[in-house]
């Protein structure tokens, strides 16, 4: 980092390059455009839905040095669409431009022990867990966290992959089999009422920014709908809000971050962060003045955050599958608006876009 | 057209091609995305604003027989940003694809008698105006309709260019001179309260929707702010929208029109057509459920309308010039939106991109 309130800032006309180019690299992209930003995506898939509305693409893998220092000269500032992006590559780019949230995040973000102990240094409640790296391992947790309890690898896991449910300590080898036998976490069960995420934002100035919180469900352990208001209660929105914030001023973070929290009773648990935008926030686009993807293209660009008030309520319904095949119906609701996000294929558990319904604001 | 209530219908991942890459053309593209369409956009301009945010690009020039057949086969569907489309290159693509609207609407468009003609028929009231073709003609018609007056070319003016502003029979010939010579039309001039425009749209299946008529203010011959709501009073706004929908009605439309009117005291006077997305329309991005640039892809795909309806009260601000080097005092706006168009260069009159800034709605 260049230090304290520091950094290069944009103009328009330059370029902001994205390594990605899946539905949230071409959300960013589309955001980019009306702050006369162009994007620039990075992306080793030729069929990436984020090329069909930026400026210039790049094909090629994340470790081919010689396309990653030709995408860094031709771009004024980086930033990502996912937070696995190689070590390496985060800190070769660094070298060459500004790379926006900073590579440190993703050490963090990549590992889920050390999210876990960052988090709780932060001053943020987490599950009870413990590391697992051997079977051995993870039949003295079970014995002393206790079943029902969950086996996840420490890398590379979302959506619920890499998971595996102990229900009791028979399940051990098999859930060390499903894992993969990969270096891994035993999280303690958490009871909780409801699960919600905040959308939170810095910008290089230091300056904060959050949405309202959204209440999540899931299926399949797939994101399902987010609504605004959450209605988890006044006071336990604000205190998640304002770890969301205490965790940005902490990482001297720069762009848009989301994370998810368990709600058990007047208690938050801290799940998990995104250090990008974030699947929960993708109602901002219709129900607040900024949306997430502004926020972070501002943010990244060196730009003041916008405001993140809210206007509407919302709920936002991914369509996962061949729920695209819904569409016709999505285009005939009102008050419904339509993403798809240019995904040739349908897939099962494939997020094919999603759709926000408005209706009007009512308190939190 | 392919009879009553006809038509193809596009489905997500198909394509539609845009002639003209301005800046319409790039907010119909951004506008084509969510919807799951590809944009491919055809332009002589290689530095067209729309490339930066479009699948698919073709730099061509309009009378290029090979480049459009090439373009027809590429895309789904056919349609504009700019009603000056030579009549050729419509009815060479109209061959091929869908062309939405239909170029039969390009012909009245592009020509100030033809477009009077065609409103006074359609029992939209217009100024007094006389067919101008030579000086001649002009000092017999300043004569009979009295100064001061306005002499403007039949083909190709928009902003306040071609245009000359008679004050009395002795500016005949330097009127005369300042349109080239080039056949033309007087008209009376108009003793206007206001001008206000309708945006409005129609359906391959005949549905149509109006948005909430704007109130224009002008700035050196270019829009300089639209204003809604237009306070015209509610039954000229009234008679305002449902002449804009018969007149989509009698065009057989499919698309977005835009249309402009004079107000004096309760009368309304036609002024100008756009048979294309329209400038003071852009507010409907922020303010409403589906903007003006959605419709206008739904209606070119054959899809449904939207809702026209409107949530907050805007104030759109065009950026002309060097207007858009205010973009940081801009993006400091809590309510303000900012739209930049990629335009490299600031040049004196050119439209560089425009401000929105949104307010609860109030009544009409």
């Amino acid at each position: 980092m260049s230090g304290p309130k520091g950094g290069k800032r944009l103009a328009p006309g330059d370029t902001i390059g994205i390594l990605g180019g899946g539905q949230l690299g071409r959300m960013l992209a589309l955001a980019a455009a009306p702050l006369g930003l162009k994007a620039h995506i990075y992306c080793p898939d030729r069929a990436s839905p984020a090329f069909d509305v930026s400026a210039a693409r790049t094909v090629a893998a994340y470790d081919d040095e010689a396309a990653l220092a030709e995408f860094a000269d031709a771009v004024d500032a980086i930033t990502y669409e996912f937070e696995n992006v190689p070590a390496p590559t985060a800190a070769f780019l660094a070298r060459h431009r500004p790379v926006r949230p900073g590579p440190d995040v993703l050490d963090i973000a990549q590992d889920r022990l050390a999210e876990k102990a960052y988090l709780a240094e932060a001053g943020l409640p987490v599950a009870d867990h413990v590391a697992i790296d051997g079977l051995g391992d993870l039949e003295t947790a079970v014995a002393s966290l206790g079943a029902p309890a969950i086996l996840k690898t420490r890398r590379l896991g979302y959506d619920g992959k890499g998971q595996a449910v102990i229900r009791s300590a028979g399940d051990c080898a098999g859930a060390w089999e499903a894992v993969g036998g990969a270096p891994s976490i035993l999280e303690g069960f958490v009871v909780f009422d409801c699960e919600i995420s905040v959308i939170a934002a810095r910008g290089i100035d230091g300056a904060t920014a959050t949405y309202d919180p959204a209440r999540n469900t899931h299926r399949d352990g797939i994101l399902d709908t987010s609504v605004v208001p959450a209605r988890a209660g006044t006071e336990v929105e604000r205190r998640a809000r304002a770890l969301a914030t205490t965790l940005l001023e902490r990482l001297d973070y720069v762009g848009v971050l989301g994370i998810e929290f368990f709600v058990a009773g007047d208690r938050l648990i801290a799940n998990e962060i995104a250090p990008r935008v974030h699947n929960s926030g993708h109602w901002t686009i219709e129900a607040c003045q900024v949306s997430q993807f502004e926020q972070h293209m501002r943010a990244v660009a060196g730009w003041p955050l916008g405001s993140a008030e809210r206007h509407h309520d919302a709920v936002m319904t991914n369509l996962i599958g061949a729920d695209a095949e819904s569409w016709q119906d999505i285009l005939a609701r009102p008050a419904a608006s339509l993403h798809l996000y240019g995904k040739t294929e349908i897939r099962a558990g494939r997020k094919m876009g999603h759709t926000t319904a408005l209706a009007p604001k009512t308190g939190g």
